[in-house]
């Protein structure tokens, strides 16, 4: 694999400077008509072992082209912050929004890659988390992300000359670390865990480029020369695909005007209208029950506090049904500081421009505390679906994304609950017309309520196939019967306490 | 999850035969549609516990649709046949032809998910096989592939009143098994590893679909509408997809033509430059060396067939490199019953019909045997990228699903060896020539041969690029020096001689 880098490729000085500006106007116009194009990120990642020229030729794309919209990352050891996050926060919050340009140093590859060289993680867990890292990509390219990863290499005797050049340089000795020589004793280790990380992760969408870093000049040409023609190649593509996606979605939306599109009409049923509606709490029993679960869930929150468990806390359900009490009476169990609440409606600009799950990942908290979403990346499957903000094969493969997504929090040791609190057609027309005669409730019901109310029967069928989808044990959908605030409230506080209670036993 | 089809939907007799009707007309339309396009196959899975209906399903989609042109497979215990090849050789095998229909009983996840519930296998094993089930769906499915799989579920309760009934009635008593009362008993765990392969595989190319299998009418109308709308969806989506291929394929063309497509036109040097094809044996030390040689491979042979370890040897090169030679030099020290010579060109309409793998994975031997491939897969990147057979998106993402596909020879315990036998294009002329002047050799040489030689400076870019990419410590690539035949026999026969030694160490 890596002699293929291996064959003394050369160019000379002269060669260079014509040939890097002839590059560099190609360059900035491709990013120009990136940024006009607005539909997607590019990220670049450099891999490779010392001297080979990740950071020069890092520094020569910032230089060669408009660096106000090019992000550089480097990655170090975790800060206490990240520490305390999935190991894929980081990369998520650094994300390239659409029109820009991402480039990682030491990114996501580094971590694995490091652990299996040093031998604290098996061949079994390094081809693990190289999956992740493939099922991490495949969700970014999926999305539209142009993914480049150049493998910078050269051979050990020029990485050994590299060195010791530099420490008897007295102005570079400085850049020579300890680590640096033990890496070098470890080259051929390294060279077998690079082998496989790009074998295994070498896809159509996120392809590796094993460039030959020996020589300054070659390698700077050959990087920029790959990084402009995938550009150009990516650049065309989203304008064709955009044509024939435009095509497809308006013709399935003529074809599902007026008529619900979950595949068949035979499914009469849905889960939602298995709930026993009628449930109800005599309002003294409620007051008493709840004092009691507060209580039991303020002791459970500290403890689960002290063992850094973190708990993450989703709630959706139509307009109206009760969301934002039950959310309130969860938070008068908790201390301020230890507990956040994040009411989404429709994305931001900056949210637009990442991935759906993007906006999600920036509120992960971090260990022990409590979090609570007031409707969350579901929305994916429910308004963005039912609204076609989300097309059919955006939708259709956003469960897999979810259920990885969800996975990974609770690898991490989050508590993840998912409630849907539901109530019936009718006890949302008799709360929306409350809400219309109290003054103060009023701000509550918008237009968009009543248009979510007319799709009502689309809800229902989305909200089905949502929990058929991601209900698992690991990260369960709690519905509640919601005509009952009472019910509704004990239940919920109830189902965190249980939650709690089983993932706090030693 | 599974709570989603706990409903108790039910389809009375009358309702069922009148949408029978439309369900059966409308499948039988869209099955004709299917084959007048014949551009994908369509896979239809079923799982579940006994009892849900995942056989009466399947008869009945037979008898709903043209039963000629579906394929149904039930997967019990694997012949001799099958577990001496990976677990997936009867599933490619069984791969249903574009434009046909084929359904799956206890298929590729059965396995996997037994071996879990007995205990067989932990949780990391199970994912990891679930991993390469989605790796196996996703190639299927970037192939065109409309893939359906649908849980059957029904509940404990309901699954023990089948049961009884079928025992208490004298002609049906044959039907319940002493396992199928394990399972009974064993139905929670069930379950779970149910759950577990749904969540993981439900992705948006490959979606499970959970149908309460209670009720005979309900189940059959919402498999079949299921599969009505999927299918339409899909001809749909691959009509419009055709189009935009199409489109960007002329357009990479037109672009491309008269123009290497390796991207950027800094690399000057490929590896086949930095061969040494001056190397060269003397006839003599030449006749000594082979016999040895073939004596030496000879006893390694019968070494590894005692072991049971096959051995898969890949040829390629530019044409008349002097392959047949080598392969008759391997093949004087082996036994005809135990080797087998697979010479590959253009695939037949059969094949074309599949997947481009499939005719490779039916060639993959049973234990001990000598399989030598006279081209092969990486045609798919070689001829098949050069002359526009396969796509840019193709041939770029075949690196990775090549890759997948060794790794599953290799952990079967295969010996996979690639040769790239490499001559100057003088030297090519030169036998050219030669074979136009010897009358037994003329066959030899066609206009193809002259055709491929034009483009040999693509050829060498190509396979500097495949080399790269597929090049493993697990399936090497071995370059040989082939201007001089012997030379180049000498090295394949070591080459061969090294890799048993190594296989064959305790």
């Amino acid at each position: 694999m890596f002699q293929t880098a291996e064959l003394g490729q050369k160019v000379s000085k002269n060669e260079f400077k014509q040939r890097e500006l002839i590059l560099r106007e190609s360059l900035l116009e491709l990013q120009r008509a990136l940024r006009e194009d607005g539909s997607f990120p590019v990220m670049i990642d450099f891999g490779g072992v010392r001297g080979g020229g990740k950071g020069t030729t890092t520094n020569l794309l910032n230089k060669w082209m408009d660096a106000s919209y090019i992000e550089t990352h480097a990655y170090g050891t975790p800060s206490d912050e990240e520490r305390e996050r999935p190991y894929w926060w980081r990369f998520w919050r650094d994300l390239p929004p659409r029109g820009h340009i991402g480039i990682n140093l030491s990114g996501r590859y580094s971590r694995p890659l490091l652990d299996y060289v040093y031998g604290n993680s098996d061949l079994e867990t390094y081809l693990h988390q190289l999956e992740q890292i493939r099922a991490f990509e495949t969700a970014l390219a999926d999305d539209g992300a142009l993914i480049l990863k150049f493998w910078m290499h050269v051979r050990a005797e020029v990485q050994k000359k590299r060195l010791e050049a530099l420490e008897n340089d007295p102005l570079n000795r400085w850049r020579v670390s300890p680590e640096d020589w033990t890496h070098y004793e470890m080259y051929d280790r390294f060279i077998e865990a690079a082998e496989i990380a790009v074998s295994r992760t070498n896809t159509g969408d996120a392809p590796w480029e094993i460039v030959e870093g020996a020589d300054y000049h070659y390698r700077s040409l050959r990087v920029g020369e790959l990084l402009q023609d995938a550009l150009q190649r990516h650049l065309r593509k989203v304008h064709i695909q955009r044509k024939y996606l435009d095509e497809l979605h308006s013709e399935a939306k003529a074809r599902d005007e007026g008529h619900e599109s979950n595949g068949g009409s035979v499914q009469s049923l849905t889960i939602l209208d298995a709930l026993d509606l009628s449930l109800k709490i005599p309002k003294k029993a409620y007051r008493r029950q709840v004092a009691q679960l507060q209580a039991r869930l303020n002791q459970l929150h500290m403890e689960a506090a002290h063992r850094n468990l973190s708990v993450l806390l989703v709630f959706e359900g139509p307009d109206a049904a009760g969301k934002s009490g039950a959310l309130r009476r969860i938070i008068e169990a908790l201390d301020a500081r230890w507990y956040k609440v994040h009411p989404f409606s429709a994305p931001t600009d900056e949210e637009n421009a990442h991935h759906y799950l993007w906006r999600f990942w920036r509120c992960i908290p971090r260990r022990g505390r409590v979090t609570l979403f007031d409707r969350s990346w579901y929305g994916r499957v429910l308004v963005e679906r039912i609204e076609g903000f989300a097309n059919d094969m955006e939708w259709r493969r956003s469960y897999a994304e979810i259920n990885n997504f969800e996975e990974t929090l609770v690898d991490h040791g989050i508590v993840l609950l998912k409630f849907w609190i539901h109530i019936s057609k009718e006890e949302q027309l008799a709360r929306f017309k409350a809400r219309e005669e109290t003054p103060y409730k009023r701000w509550k019901l918008t237009e968009e309520d009543w248009r979510n109310r007319a799709r009502w029967e689309d809800y229902s069928v989305a909200a089905h196939r949502m929990i058929q989808a991601t209900d698992k044990q690991s990260a369960p959908w709690v519905l509640v019967e919601g005509n009952d605030k009472y019910h509704a409230r004990v239940k919920v506080l109830d189902a965190i306490c249980q939650a709690l209670e089983r993932a706090t036993i030693d």
